[in-house]
């Protein structure tokens, strides 16, 4: 086994020189806030603009015009697909969506133990399952053509990992994917055991498209620090699992259209609302750390949710109508805009996805996102190691005989 | 489900204020090194001196004066307890040592799923399932006495997890736990079914007590990231482990003992160390990147070794001799000092310990630290999430049309 014993020491080596003159309490702003960690050439945010992009390329005009298999080919393989590229790449990622033999058994018993927490809570473990079975190496001893490998059986068997557990959570049976349909539609089939309509089958493909990345989050950086010390991939990706589940760091689609429902109707939406700004509460669904604008993915979703139409999109939209209204009234300057959680839940909801798979859904986009931040990470030799300072009582003081 | 959709996002909220203005591209050495993250009251380590503390009490007084308890109790709770608070807390563990009912009928297939990878492989699968079985919440949504529980049930329950899974691994029944054992004896109980003799415990206890912390390491570092973001403390263990489990982040005390067993006998040493500085190989248990002198850990255990002698020790003591002495000689003036790999090795397997679980031992220890830094963190409710900088094409370009 390689793994490691000593976390504050690189592998001892007889090259190695005594780094005592390494700088010590370099201070920068807490949280690392706008501490440039490291160069990517995957994406970037540009907040004041509200765009995004993937590489060079809008997300927003990916998700637009592009499978998420093309998307997932752009961010691991560096450029989009041409056509024989595609075929090659579908050929290569579908037979990865298989349930590896060494997790039927324990399948059942990890969707009955996590069943109260959701698919998510069972997902890292049956990675690690996964990954351990296929006898995954440390990134530090792969090649860069077997890292790709790796990102790919593990991104690959994402949804068919959440929709097994989702299932066996609900009482039902896993359902075997389907390897002739693209990613978003198999995923929505291993869901219902029925193949979607084409709408609702490209809009989830939008929305995953849309949320494969995102700028250096926490999660993404979890990643990233864990890729830093050569670990193998699936260890990278259960990282960013844990950092993805802190309710700080964001928000979850089911929490907006939860607020929908507890509105509940059209005249109720102003004194609901109102209530809520009033007593200091949260809107669910508006406000971003980085974008001084629309969110663009919030545009996008609206579009797509306006593309199915019906009660609940209506009934969206006047609520969002009515939120900016009383936000821009009560807390002026303040550039309350929508935020992606809004539209998400709502099409999600449109899709036929349970709220239950509302998070896994967006997890299962983002491994992708990670994998790529993992494979970038892993090209760079330098360990992400910073420094604390120490506050607490001068040291050493005697240990005290025993009481 | 609270877990959290938009990793870039905070809770949207209509009391935050947008923060287009955040402080971009503050530039720092590479890996963060040097880089203060946090203040910590936890321990910290003194390279120049040869000394680390816990608290303000030196680390290898606390190994030769105290039981694992004790320091678990100081780093956790904040200070050393007295004999009723010593009893109290026994009486608080020990109970969390056993195995939970919605783990029991998962562990064979987890122990056979990673079997070739080793017990460490499986420990955060079982954490993780442990954790959902147990309905743990998000260090963001609990007290701080809740935390400390969280705490205690799962770096109580790694030694269980561990050797569960190690003597499923050799095709052996799991041992229930001894509740009336301490933490150390006790882990030598379960892995091999007889209580083992007071100078095994003891030298076990020390080794451990030696490694519960040691600065702000990558492992260290990516547990107080996801605590960061408010996740569960499992979630934050389990990405400790992580990165724990990366070569760059250190050696394994396996190493250093197959090097011995690689020489095979004294008269071997010189030739065998002289071949391999002179082509640059790495000697393993020799150099640390922070200690300009003997790594603390590495005197204290020599020491313990010595205590048990015989001819392994003899020969590890002559081995150490001269490999300082042909690295004084070859590579005057690097400062390579024997670190805490070297006799860390030695002194597990004269206490019995297969080498399979030589790493898992040492994470079993490093929980503990994990687990008081992840509660400190938890305290601060600043994310850290730094920034990346954009090197790739510029952006946006047309998506080109499908081809």
């Amino acid at each position: 086994m390689p793994t490691a014993i000593e976390p504050d020491q690189a592998p001892s080596s007889t090259l190695r020189e005594p780094s005592g003159s390494e700088p010590q309490g370099i201070e920068v702003p807490r949280g690392l806030k706008g501490v440039v960690v490291t160069e990517t050439a995957l994406s970037d945010v540009r907040g004041i603009e509200g765009f995004y992009h993937y590489r060079q390329y809008s997300a927003i005009e990916l998700a637009e015009q592009r499978s998420l298999e093309d998307v997932w080919h752009l961010m691991l393989l560096g450029e989009l697909p041409d056509a024989d590229a595609r075929a090659a790449f579908h050929a290569r990622t579908a037979p990865l969506r298989r349930l590896p033999e060494a997790l039927r058994p324990l399948l059942p018993a990890l969707a009955a133990a996590t069943k109260d927490a959701g698919p998510l809570a069972g997902l890292g473990a049956a990675l690690s399952i996964a990954a351990a079975s296929r006898g995954i190496r440390p990134l530090y001893d792969t090649t860069p053509e077997q890292r790709v490998e790796d990102a790919l059986f593990a991104t690959a068997l994402v949804p068919t990992l959440l929709t097994a557990l989702h299932r066996l959570q609900q009482g039902q049976s896993p359902i075997e994917p389907r390897e002739d349909l693209p990613y978003a539609a198999n995923y929505l089939y291993m869901l219902t055991g029925h193949e979607p309509g084409w709408a609702q089958a490209r809009a989830i493909e939008r929305y995953l498209i849309s949320t494969v990345d995102h700028g250096f989050n926490a999660s993404t950086f979890t990643s990233r620090v864990i890729a830093s010390t050569g670990a193998d991939l699936v260890s990278c990706l259960v990282g960013g699992l844990g950092a993805l589940s802190g309710p700080l760091h964001g928000g979850a689609p089911s929490r907006a259209l939860d607020t929908l429902d507890a509105i509940g109707t059209p005249e109720r939406i102003d004194g609901w609302i109102r209530d809520r700004v009033l007593s200091g509460d949260r809107i669910m669904g508006f406000g971003h750390p980085v974008y001084r604008t629309d969110d663009p993915r919030s545009r996008m979703l609206r579009t797509v949710a306006e593309g199915f139409g019906g009660e609940l999109v209506d009934f969206a939209v006047e609520v969002e109508r009515q939120v900016l209204a009383i936000l821009a009234e009560l807390k002026p300057g303040r550039e309350l805009h929508t935020n992606v959680e809004f539209y998400a839940g709502v099409v999600m909801h449109l899709c036929g996805l349970p709220r239950a798979m509302f998070t896994p859904t967006f997890a299962a986009a983002r491994a992708i996102g990670w994998s790529a931040n993992i494979l970038e990470q892993a090209a760079d030799s330098k360990i992400i190691r910073p420094a604390a300072r120490y506050t607490g009582p001068a040291a050493p003081q005697p240990v005290p005989p025993l009481a």
